[in-house]
């Protein structure tokens, strides 16, 4: 029965493969005349590649933030999930994820339905390599799942997280991106369109606080919903704290994305090929460190405060929410703003936390306080500095975005647990997904692992 | 006794170290005239340097796949192992390595035996500053080691195996590689050449699925006829599972090899001072990548289908062999090109793995699999994709290199065998490499460790 | 009291950015005029950002390395310790750090106490966008903190060790920075000067030998001496060996601070908009690395002739002390140069680390050999291969950095213990500083945790 299922997966992808290779011969042979200086071009692509890589990075960072956070026994299937949700992510984007979110959306709700075309050397006709461009798109749809698969971790079964992946990769994220970054209903560029007619002003979203953090943060918080809590999470109305298995891995990760981060906001400039572009991707670099700097420190501060003792999971994530408070607008800002963008999401986090608790919503990693409570603090502070944002704007743009992608997520969840079943068992819940679900421990020798060789 | 060796060592580094002093007045001061355009120059330089770095952090990745694949109490040693390859390359492609590949080959088998002359700044004749192509270059030597490591883990004592990497960095990868990248008798770029007259065409390898790659793995698979296996690793016929100590470890060493590989694949262009060059590299990484990401696709997909679950370690080594599968040619195919041989990738993987075992030939991490097999694969593979390439010339590059390698290889494990000897004494292997040979336990206070303070 | 402490570093933080903010308006919109060729300056700007986000993932380095060398009942304090104490240094080289080592120093001593203005996009005067440079600044500022952080292991409360941070990253790096980097009095520029009339040269410290290295290794030994050494660390006239909890994330810290200081030495060229800048930087790869190479190499010979074993914390240590070595010039030397430096680095390790133990300095992660002996080392030896270097000057700014950064670090450290304290109680150090400061364990599941869920 397992196997039926795989091999039905090998002919969707065959089936959209064939897809492709008819698609191909179409793509025309053109070539626009050379530009006088090809240096523009040539820097923009190295920063398209340069930032990918560090985005691309930021799997690697979520993988440790959560293997880290996640008891032994799970610690390997989360392993798993971060590894091919980032392969997932990679081959939808391209199946049919780029087109979806920049091909002809044109002021309107979606673009279309085809895999992306990678033209030849010598035959790129803007301002960049298409692919370095599709390279960098398709990192940041990538982080989109990875903010998913925290939350639920724990308590998932692989396939349908990795079914929900393969929807949120090729469809949801891309049709939201559409909206803004594929120049759709939110950000049309024209002076009558409804946007700005009503609002005043193109909902802004400089690298994605709502466009990929509150949108992996509306999907994961509706697969809590759905999921419900693990296994002995909440008793007689309280929270049980069910600590991770490795805090160095934790912190790893933290810097592993902090890192990351620098080639989320930085190239999303977009351009490297004029002086202000220079500049602008530096002041960004500055603006993230500080944001992320504020929310550690506040973190720390306040936990010291309220606990009476510093929490390290609140210190990282601390950190990250700030990142994710300054991404919305991290170029406008002068430095103190930044500082209290970033520490205003270390506060969030502190609060969030708990309260989070309090609704028995279980988010095992933090990520909902931090990608979407965060993300959308970022999102509504944008017009502080930037004069092109108005509040309305920000606000319609969150909404409209929240509500799609909640919707799209819930009625996913729900067919996915009616049908294939979300939960693994409660008995291999309970002895852990490591070995009902990946068949390898994680530490054989140690945490639950009894094998010694 | 110890000591004598290593005083040894010191001679012998010095005997060189004085040659090479010798050698420095004889570097020629005719500066060439600076040209018009300093860009191309600038460009290019700075592309080894950035690719050339990611490359370097590979290492870093080999040390965490198999420190996260072995038992607990070899993980010191495979740390141990990690760096001092990475050393000692970096050292021996000075010494002779650098000028043995690329020094005056001509068509030939080999080039200089002479230290590598870093030039003066200013003083540069090519289109990029000679020290970033040796850094490049460098950094592939240093990788081809890193692939036998994983093989001859937990039962090869340090110092024959520094010994064979101070030859295989030196002397081995330098030959092969200057049959090819030298411009050696593989691809003397001439019209009349024999490889030209015999297959009609150039061997072609872009980045190394052979000449990195497999020879690498031709000497682990050598190293490993040569050592046997494990103690209690083949019983009663079959393969005894000895799972590796964490998982996390593990992914990470995944996750930076595929990070790294952008480097090693993109800056094998060589160049980024032309929008073509620009283009080509974009277009590398987006092949790159989806030929992992599809390797990590069918390897679950075929896991699950064939084992009832998804195994992590081959979803990890799925990615490595689409990784290493695309490396042979990262530029011509088009994105389903390069899914499809990627995946091929996935699935030599997941049947070559147990193969393996059935020979009894004990390769510890899955090095044979996904660096031997996978880069013989994406060697053949090339002329499906380029045009300019033969599938004789593929043949006879693969064979030649294959025969080279495993033949001078084997004399050298079986001289090491018979003089220094190979393994430590059964009693050390049972009690684990970190306490007989590196004397500092991984994880004092768990695994095997007993030592709480 | 731990909450009043608290609200009243929220006050002087609140403080500090109001005078900030009253700042702003004063920043002059004088816009230069564009130059004609825009590259030097986009590609400078850009070596700083590739370069800097290299140093920043250097606070991840150490963060790995000192995780895995101390006990597992204080990883997450040192994890914590970490992240913060590189949130401080953001934020502090912000409020005042840049200012007081670059504005105005004018040949002197100090520069301005005022926060760092990051002028708007086009509105950059220099050749570089202020931002990139601020940045670029600001993670060598953390790495100096960083250091401090290792010594002083495993018996160190939270808060006074970030106090000092605070302090170290906003004055005492800054200060003795500017008589260097800033043109202060050590490095003036003019030929009238005081230094190059008594010296016959300015003090020459390429990237940070003394300024950064040694600067936090005297800062760190002062800590320790008013410290004290751990409980149980000497005993009986002997040193009792505290193994490290984890040798895998030693070496992957290692990995990222090798990896980082290519970012380190080769942005300190702080150009790369000429061919000689891109070629100086290739060069200082290639002497960074070799350096770093023969540390290993050198620190494995001499264990295994002195101790019978390779030690794998030497080598790593060989590695970090080749690295310090090399980074006051790394580019004059010739390989074999290098090659030299780097490996008496390694012999420095290997003999200065049981030295400290004799007298009974208690350094829990070595970083006193490693940071400050090889520190002092590589500056010393600058004169061997760069001719604009005396070793008069050399050893005029060893000491007279030397005794500014101790003087003021060692009154800072007893003021510390004399207010608020430096030490756990007995009972906390004992029990871990994870349970005492930090509240969680780092691994809970197993090391010294005993909590299984």
């Amino acid at each position: 029965m397992k196997s039926t299922f795989a091999l039905r997966s090998l002919g969707v992808f065959g089936g959209a493969a064939t897809l492709c290779l008819l698609a191909l011969p179409a793509f025309a042979q053109d070539a626009a005349a050379a530009p006088a200086d090809p240096y523009p071009y040539i820097l923009n692509t190295f920063l398209f590649l340069v930032t990918g890589f560090l985005v691309m990075w930021m799997a690697a960072g979520f993988a440790m933030l959560e293997a880290g956070l996640v008891r032994t026994k799970n610690v390997s299937m989360q392993c798993t999930k971060n590894i091919a949700l980032y392969a997932v992510a990679g081959l939808m984007y391209w199946v049919v994820g780029y087109n979806v979110m920049y091909d002809g959306v044109d002021g309107g709700y979606i673009g279309t339905l085809l895999p992306k075309v990678i033209p030849p050397i010598d035959n790129d006709p803007g301002s960049y390599a298409a692919a370095s461009d599709w390279f960098f798109q398709m990192v940041f749809c990538a982080t989109t799942a990875s903010i998913v698969s925290g939350t639920l971790a724990e308590r998932i079964k692989l396939w349908p997280f990795l079914i929900f992946t393969v929807v949120l990769t090729g469809f949801i994220y891309p049709i939201e991106g559409a909206w803004k970054w594929g120049a759709g209903w939110l950000s049309p560029g024209t002076d009558d369109s409804w946007i700005r007619t009503f609002a005043g002003a193109d909902f802004q979203d400089f690298a994605g606080s709502t466009i990929v953090h509150s949108c992996g943060g509306w999907a994961a918080l509706m697969g809590a919903l759905v999921l419900g809590s693990r296994y002995g999470k909440y008793q007689d109305g309280k929270a049980i704290a069910m600590p991770g298995s490795s805090m160095p891995l934790a912190t790893l990760g933290t810097f592993i994305l902090w890192l990351g981060w620098f080639g989320f906001n930085g190239g999303s400039q977009l351009a490297l090929g004029t002086m202000a572009d220079a500049s602008a991707v530096a002041r960004i670099f500055v603006n993230t460190n500080l944001a992320a700097a504020a929310g550690v420190v506040v973190a720390m501060i306040l936990t010291q405060i309220f606990y009476g003792k510093v929490d390290i999971t609140m210190a990282l994530n601390g950190a990250l929410a700030g990142l994710v408070s300054i991404t919305a607008e991290p170029l406008a800002p002068v430095p103190l703003w930044s500082i209290i963008i970033g520490g205003i999401g270390g506060v969030i986090v502190v609060f969030t936390v708990p309260l989070l608790d309090k609704l028995r919503i279980d988010d095992v990693v933090g990520a909902i306080p931090v990608h979407l409570v965060a993300g959308i603090w970022g999102t509504i502070a944008v017009p502080l500095t930037n004069t092109d944002a108005t509040f309305l704007a920000q606000i319609v743009g969150i909404a409209s975005i929240g509500v799609f992608v909640s919707v799209v997520s819930l009625v996913l969840w729900v067919i996915l647990r009616f049908t294939i079943g979300l939960r693994p068992t409660l008995e291999d819940e309970i002895a852990g997904l490591d070995k009902a679900e990946v068949g390898v421990e994680a530490y054989p020798e140690f945490g639950t692992g009894s094998q010694r060789l």
